[in-house]
């Protein structure tokens, strides 16, 4: 088998859980690009999870999360340890093309076999790159990576959601990004583990601590962070300041979730995740078969405005012959 | 019937049609929630859509989005034009809360009865705010509002995804917001009709206008926009200054669609839409079904660590017995 050339995940698998980074790249990319073979190689791959550590660093473009991610990986290697990196930039949805500022910025890494950066930017559907995000995390994880770090620019839903993958979520403000009611507007003050304010020489940025820091007393003390009280760190990512003490803040949330819990929280997520992997694998094969006599003669009918799209959808779910048996019949089970 | 407290669809949309605002502000509020009912009040409607003309306002945080779309329906007020506004926040995945800034600086409309103004911050799914943003456009449409005005706050996919039902999209920016190559990033520069540079009197505005007018004229002439030259405005949204031409400029572009394509883009995107109902209205019968004994057994045999969630999503799927026959059991049609 060339794993520079296959597409069998049971060879891939195998390969990357042997250590091969080639059929890790390989592997990556196949999930990234969501293909047909992308749920069955994480069932392959899930059993190896749950030994590293994940750190998701996120917040509002322009606040240097890329710089401070770059330190981050620094301190981790000087400790010694392993990291793989997942860059995710808001696809575009008309170029499906990222900028490569952030993997420039990296660059210093790239040379070093013991850091594993991959940049996505999935084209297409609600929840698709957040599911990217999630098992490229996985994959690493599988692979054997110490740590991964997710950095996700802007601060959308889709943000959010693949900041779910993470055991400790870094939000990265600087002064200027506006005042502190943006953080609240956009659900950073729920999903923060640990807050940092960036560029900390700048006007404005002990007043954002401070208001940060106000904010977080405020909120009740309620749901499974109750005990652990997130911290407001000040950084010059530029000039490397800070970046260290992010990075031990993060480590005593890990220890905090472990004494909690007695261990990671992949366990408690999976069968929350099941009901999504079905809607996936559902949309999959729902888009494959979408040349099916069934489906297309619906969609010409929807084209020449004889049905409208939405009862269109009804009837085709609603078909005795319909959708729900298309669905099965590709069913790998 | 009152249409205070029915939740049946077809009395609702009768009422709605004959012009009762009360009907639309209970069909908006099951749109928004996408409750079981939320694809047949589309389909009811459906066919009295498309008079309307939509506008999307988006941008970063802090940009001014609000006060500028104040400023717009103003003008729309002023020439004697009824208007829908659709204020979306993106949603705090643990509150399912919006802060209420928008509204406040709204308030000069709320008691308008021309304008009719709704905040969204739906919870939960992946594509749920873009649909339920769809929805509510649609209803505003099919309910007689000569113009629809949708706000969106943040830059994430969501946000963009929810842009595809405005006939023109507005890109708000401001001298402070980082450079320009962000606005490339978050994918911004594709969907723009029209540029907006707020706050010129800030120091960088100007600056800000020629980096977007190069990066317009860099971009490949390709696609539909191909004839249309993207303006780039600046305004004073706290003092109203320029609002007026950023109307102007919108219609300008309405007009350039309806010239080239005989009409709004309306019936074009339908045929995309079945499938994207279709993976909604399978979501939906999923997660209803949960509890059936199929799925629940499966969901055990993860939590106890048995399966994996990924070959318990395949297994779901590929059961002769299985999920597909739940699913067409659910339907309407």
């Amino acid at each position: 088998m060339n794993v520079r050339t296959s597409r069998d995940p049971k060879q891939l698998t195998e390969a990357m859980l042997a250590g091969d980074r080639v059929a890790l790249a390989r592997l990556i990319t196949l999930v990234e690009n969501r293909t047909l073979h992308s749920t069955e190689i994480m069932s392959r791959i899930y059993s190896r999870c749950g030994n590293a550590t994940t750190i998701g660093i996120t917040g509002p473009p322009g606040a240097g999360k890329s710089t401070l991610t770059s330190c981050v990986i620094e301190h981790l290697r000087a400790r010694g340890k392993t990291v793989g990196v997942v860059a995710v930039d808001p696809s575009s949805p008309f170029t499906g093309g990222s900028v490569l500022g952030d993997r420039i910025r990296m660059q210093k890494h790239f040379l070093d076999p013991g850091v594993f950066i991959r940049s996505l930017s999935t084209r297409g559907s609600h929840g698709g790159l957040a599911r990217a995000g999630r098992d490229v995390a996985r994959l690493f994880d599988a692979f054997g990576k110490d740590f991964v770090v997710i950095e996700t620019v802007g601060v959308g839903q889709t943000e959010l959601d693949i900041m779910e993958v993470a055991d400790t979520v870094v939000v990265v403000l600087v002064p200027e990004a506006g005042d502190t009611i943006q953080v609240m507007k956009a659900g950073l003050l729920e999903i923060a583990n640990v807050f940092v304010v960036n560029k900390a020489d700048r006007e404005g940025a002990t007043r954002m601590r401070t208001e940060l820091e106000m904010m977080l007393h405020l909120k009740t003390s309620e749901g499974e962070d109750a005990e652990w009280k997130v911290p407001v760190l000040m950084t010059q990512a530029s000039k490397g300041e800070g970046a260290e003490a992010l990075l031990d803040a993060c480590l005593s949330h890990v220890e905090f979730l472990n004494g909690r819990s007695g261990g990671k929280q992949l366990g408690k997520r999976a069968r929350g995740e099941v009901l999504d992997i079905c809607e996936e694998e559902l949309m999959r094969r729902l888009r494959a078969r979408s040349g099916d006599p069934l489906i297309a003669s619906m969609l010409d009918a929807v084209t020449r405005g004889e049905i409208d799209p939405y009862q269109a959808a009804l009837d085709l779910l609603g078909s005795e012959q319909g959708l729900a048996k298309l669905i099965a019949r590709d069913g790998n089970g």
